[in-house]
């Protein structure tokens, strides 16, 4: 039983971005080479928003541009728009990803455009995305839970996936954004996902806002999900609750994955050597089981 | 799908045995009390260990008459030996809880015994607090690894399992004691353990050092297993690595039995006030995920 599990490292970007202590553009670079060798075989660098909107990813362009390409590794970026998509496109990125929420008013509040206005827009980045040779991944948030309308049906979720597969999207990330889900909901609504959708190109992206993260990913497991995204260290924590959890910890992923008898690919003690100098960086302790362990120890 | 969980709050005693801070005999009555009235059907609400060995549980006796005794809450107390069984006795506990290990240098560490000696002590206990009506409850620590035997032998758990059960133990609780169980273990444990034994009389006792205790508990009700030991708040921490998390908290428990549809029986705000009274009376944060949550609201 060795099956493989593969991560998606979201933290130089869901990470980074809710972090308030400014990275330096070079402590960026050498974070995400580090990421690189730690044997993660794909990074979400950046976000190629508009440079006043997250302070933090400001210099995405120059990140992208700085860091050495691992062979193996795939390097994604976030993007919003065309313009966006020029700066990835200048960048060279690997990968495409488009985002919006299944939850009208967290889509208002994220995109400020409704999710009719939305799709469109996400279509022409697509194809224009396709057509320079990029692959694509669509994230949808909100899936489990929103912030202002609390729950959301389940169907508004299944047409934006075939809206968004049909504009070439390889893979699908669902997001459960604010850490609500249970592992009954979501069996739940990957019962009904694994209905229409093949499994192989639906990715599950968990908060551990109430601790359920890794429970979450248990299920989905069980489920026959076998890609997950997670941030180191657990950067970035909830912008909902400042001393909440955010996006599950990478490290207490692939720790449980390893544990269990899965493969992954990344070394741990690569990866908690990277946890610890982004640790260092933002000048706080990191929120992740692995890393409350070790900084313990000291 | 309406199943009721039963949670055993090992708070006053597993929780405040790991706490600098000294909580006055007043204190822990009124928590206790907090406790009942929460919807908490059991609660082991001390130790009755020498005076010397464990400073915070030195007033037990007088932890043990001074609380309310609400009906339908069975109250418990962990009993070393045939001394602490008079004080348990004089203390009318309803319930008389053994402990041991499973590693034999866990089990001298702790009990300053070996296995072998320690059954025939437990037995005389159990064999006393039967004749004077009290229900029994053995704790096994170490099941899934030990701090310095590393891996266990299953056959020696089930070993002593058989040995409690013979004393009369109505319950076994199957400890993680440092907290390195994995879904994976706890599913290939509970299969050797549920061909001997029936499952209504085993417990599952998780820490949460690698943030696991949520998925191993999904993992255990999955096997069938309906009652778990946990300590609201988290309180009391880790023994092993004073940063990181101890037993598995009641808070984040009933709050995930609870979002999947499970009945505990208990009122979470009243679990949530409980839980911000022993905050404040241990002076520091509460590292449970709904504690860090409320704590980040104010």
């Amino acid at each position: 039983m060795e099956q493989k599990m593969t991560i998606r490292e979201v933290g130089p970007r869901d990470g980074l971005q809710n972090e308030k202590e400014i990275i330096s553009t070079e402590q960026k670079i050498q974070w995400i080479n580090q990421l690189s060798d730690s044997g993660l075989s794909y990074i979400e660098i950046t976000s190629f928003v508009a440079r006043n909107w997250i302070p933090q990813l400001s210099d995405s362009l120059s990140v992208a541009k700085g860091i050495k390409r691992k062979k193996g590794v795939r390097y994604a970026a976030l993007v919003p728009n065309l313009k966006g998509l020029e700066h990835a496109l200048e960048a060279d990125i690997d990968e495409v990803n488009v985002f919006m929420s299944a939850s009208e008013t967290h889509n208002q509040k994220n995109i400020n455009k409704t999710i009719s206005q939305t799709l469109p827009a996400l279509k022409s980045v697509c194809s224009e995305a396709t057509a320079a040779g990029k692959t694509l991944r669509g994230y949808v948030s909100t899936v489990f839970g929103c912030p202002y309308e609390g729950k959301v049906d389940i169907h508004k979720v299944l047409t934006i996936c075939h809206e968004l597969f049909s504009y070439g999207v390889d893979e699908i990330s669902l997001g459960d954004t604010i850490g609500v889900a249970n592992p009954r909901q979501v069996e739940d609504v990957l019962e009904l996902v694994q209905k229409e959708f093949d499994s192989s190109k639906i990715a599950m992206h968990f908060h551990d806002t109430h601790g359920m993260a890794l429970a979450n990913i248990l299920k989905s497991i069980d489920m026959g999900i076998t890609v997950f995204d997670s941030s180191l260290g657990g950067l970035g924590g909830c912008p909902y609750a400042p001393g909440a959890s955010g996006n599950v910890a990478t490290d207490d992923v692939v720790h449980m994955l390893h544990q269990m008898g899965y493969k992954t690919g990344i070394d741990e003690a690569k990866l908690h050597a990277a946890a610890v100098f982004i640790q260092n960086r933002i000048r706080k302790p990191l929120r992740s089981h692995q890393m409350a362990i070790s900084n313990s120890v000291k």
